[in-house]
């Protein structure tokens, strides 16, 4: 493709035209020379899209949830978009085909942007691109930017947490798993969603995660956010109306506590380090045209130095 | 704990005791300060075992291969250590614990060592972890270093796609994925093995599978490694001596090739780069105490700045 005209493509994304919309989320997607250009030019019109991250583990109904989701807010004037984070591994490939043609009852919508972003192979992909992709939908003015996870990793749970507001998806019969899991799931949650809900056990899976809250509390100190528990069944809609005020009163609360911002500076501090990291393993890479790092590498695999040693002076290289 | 001495420490775990070998992975994993000089100890010890990684989809019975590959190994008179990768999702309880259990049947065999590895919330934490355990078992004197992912993220297939050799496992009824997913599969696998192999579907899975291999090599010049397509039922053991025989003949393949080094390499180049980079992150987190990353962040915020333009300048203050 010919390089495109940034500042009219830039101009035609701000009025929401979604082949602007996509052909920019297809650059930072690819690590385009211009990714830095394009955040440049965006990030004047950016900061007025509420992102919600959306995440559970699989078998839940994460994508069923999603479209609900979006039926409920299209239906209260907003324009959402959403971005389905691919999983990278190479598993993965059957349960995003799913996704997509589930989406595809909202295609004709133009008040909806749907787009599946998978970033391979190269370190901190995932975290540098998926900010630059909302920083577009951002600009592009719509009014929430929902994050959903396919994945179950670490690196998409990450992306998932530096969201506004982190839904978190669960489904009746996963017991054990969320016992073995609480440390973690509490601390990314600010609304429970136990899905499925008109299945036997929901009763029990929404003791389980009271208790666990509430012991959660305990060791807190101060006021905080009571993460609601909102029972739904996305197949038919029922209850997605209440996580749709939930996500409102969450919002209404970071605001009123200064925390929206104390969150966007995190999520800003991740990406300026994640995109300074990148350059720098480019950079650690390229010393002395490539042949430096190998050179040590070989070094290590003869065992005449450690791979700390080795690491040791690439850096002081890198500052040379 | 004590601060344990290190040479006392290393030295008991090149004699292949079991709680000095243990108590040096835990050191590593939890990246101590004497990270590096534990690996600047262990290095000359090093280089003998085989590495072998093994991944596939949820549900293809890999924890019920690792146990049979491992009593296949053991009967051949080698020492063996199971190094699972636990994903550090916050979703991913529930399967390791069935994992655990199912390995205690080899709990009292002195000649077997299996550790379960989860690294959370780190940058790079697996990349640099992974590789200082294996470092610990070979030193160790075991035979074979098993990784196994128990996750399917980017992060627990780069590092068995590190291994000497990969095993990947599939199962009969997951044709659709392996089609969507081909390019990846391939790309990591030296060996396939077809778990589940008295299951219907089976044939499917393994005509499939050649299918892909056959496009695959028609793409390739000059000689290369023809991964064979193993059948097994690992809950009885069937097909694991093929499996064990695959990967000796690969091992072997590797080896007459110049291959094992140059794959040693490509696995010390990651090793050093991840090493350089998490002590670069630490450094640009730490610019000012702490307050340059946090003032940056805060501008991008305000929309003062944009992203890259504050990574730029993190990285130019980092070098001064």
């Amino acid at each position: 493709m010919p390089v495109p005209d940034l500042g009219e493509l830039v101009g035609h994304a701000r009025e929401g035209r979604p082949h602007a919309v996509a052909r920019l989320i297809s650059l930072v997607e690819d690590s385009s020379p211009q990714m830095a250009e394009i955040a440049r030019a965006l990030t004047p019109h950016t900061g007025r899209a509420r992102v919600v991250g959306l995440t559970g583990p699989p078998g839940v109904g994460k994508s069923t949830s999603t479209s609900a989701l979006l039926t409920a807010l299209r239906a209260d004037g907003l324009r959402v978009a959403v971005l389905a984070i691919d999983p990278s591994s190479p598993f993965s490939g059957g349960a995003l085909l799913g996704d997509r043609i589930r989406m595809t009852e909202h295609a004709t919508d133009p008040g909806v942007f749907i787009r599946s972003m998978a970033t391979r192979g190269h370190l901190g992909g995932l975290s540098v691109a998926t900010p630059q992709a909302v920083r577009v939908l951002d600009a592009a003015g719509f009014d929430v930017v929902l994050i959903e996870t396919v994945g179950v990793g670490q690196s998409e749970v990450d992306v998932v947490r530096l969201a506004d507001s982190t839904v978190v998806l669960l489904a009746p019969g996963m017991g054990d798993g969320i016992q073995a899991a609480k440390a973690g799931v509490l601390e990314i949650a600010d609304v429970f969603v136990v899905n499925k809900a008109d299945r036997d056990g929901a009763d029990a899976t929404v003791h389980d995660l009271k208790q666990m809250i509430s012991l959660a509390r305990r060791e807190l100190r101060g006021p905080s956010w009571r993460q609601p528990i909102v029972r739904t069944v996305a197949a038919n809609g029922e209850g997605v109306g209440e996580v749709v005020e939930a996500l409102r009163a969450h919002h209404e609360w970071l605001t009123g506590h200064g925390e929206l911002t104390r969150r966007r500076s995190a999520r800003a501090r991740a990406e300026v380090a994640a995109i300074a990291l990148r350059r720098l393993h480019a950079e650690l890479a390229d010393l002395r045209h490539g042949d430096r790092l190998t050179e040590l590498a070989e070094r290590v695999v003869a065992r005449e130095l450690d791979p700390f040693a080795a690491a040791d002076r690439l850096v002081t290289e890198l500052k040379n």
